[in-house]
């Protein structure tokens, strides 16, 4: 039996959620917490503070800053990095409707953890439906079922409606972790303070 | 004789520099790395950003996360801290001044030491001169001396080439540390980071 569940809310167009999706399995089991994985998406979040770009690009020295600290990290925690992309964000709506495509956590977990290393440990364009295709194969799924799913009005609702719970729950960045008692924790660099919380 | 030096940029509003300047010493004193403290203001590189608030004000979210980040973190690291404050940011023109007053990075460790406690750890307002009179005493100085030497040009004139300095080095927020190789780390959860690269 599990000691608690965390909620792991994550956007495919950012950075340091891409460190959180390659360490945060490792370090909930040896915690024996349960994870759930929240695809979202920042974009509406962002624009209802004024902005209709990435603060990353909006905010040169941050995003000059944000790069090098990337490297540093991935490095630090032994993930690929291709490091700084010229085309970035990257848009992650389709790879978030068919995260949303499969049920159970497992093969959430499994296709996000592809989708992210295709992105930033190997410099693909995710929103590139042949990468993402690619990656079904590599999940042993079906491309033409799950691309046809991810288009119907159910899927959109879904990802529409865990924007909305994560702006309810206070998220204003990606990734955050919110706990079963709901205390919210934002940045990559607060997983392990957020899995200690479950532990309380 | 110390393996390296880090520069520890800091000013008095920032909440998350309160937890720096409580837990720098003993951090770089255990890695053999010696600390110069480097007062600056971020209003103007806020207001640069076209920011005339701080973002925590600004972005309400992100400021409600902060004040519960800032209480979980305080407790962590075993520091004193009141809470939530209404008048957010207090303006530390005047104590960033006086820290410049002194010579030598002893005096101006101490001095910064009490008027972050002063803020943060009891609610105090750091604006008014009766409580930078106060640690002043505490610290053994002669206040009307350094109330005086704290508005001359030579005074303001250091104070303003820090911040010139601080956006030259690429810094965008604070806490930051600078390395003497350069490196820019941002954030009082990049300190151990920080230290861990003056030893590379």
């Amino acid at each position: 039996m599990s000691a608690d569940t965390i909620e792991f809310w994550y956007d495919f167009a950012s950075t340091y959620s891409y460190l959180s999706a390659g360490r945060i399995e490792a370090l909930a089991k040896a915690k024996n917490v349960d994870i759930t994985w929240h695809p979202f998406l920042l974009g509406p979040i962002f624009q209802a503070q004024g902005w209709n770009n990435s603060p990353f690009n909006i905010y040169k020295a941050k995003g000059d800053y944000m790069w090098c600290d990337m490297a540093r990290c991935a490095d630090k925690y032994g993930l690929p990095f291709v490091g700084r992309k010229e085309a970035f964000p990257m848009n992650g709506l389709l790879a978030a409707r068919i995260t949303l495509c499969f049920d159970g956590e497992p093969a959430r977990a499994e296709f996000t953890k592809h989708v992210f290393h295709a992105e930033f440990g190997q410099g693909k364009d995710i929103a590139n439906a042949d990468v993402i295709s690619e990656i079904l194969i590599q999940c042993g799924r079906e491309c033409d079922e799950i691309f046809a799913l991810a288009k119907t009005p159910k899927i959109k609702q879904k990802l529409f409606a865990n924007t909305e719970e994560a702006k309810a729950k206070g998220i204003f960045g990606a990734p955050s972790f919110v706990t079963s008692d709901r205390e919210l924790f934002w940045g990559d660099d607060r997983l392990e303070q957020a899995l200690d919380w479950c532990l309380k």
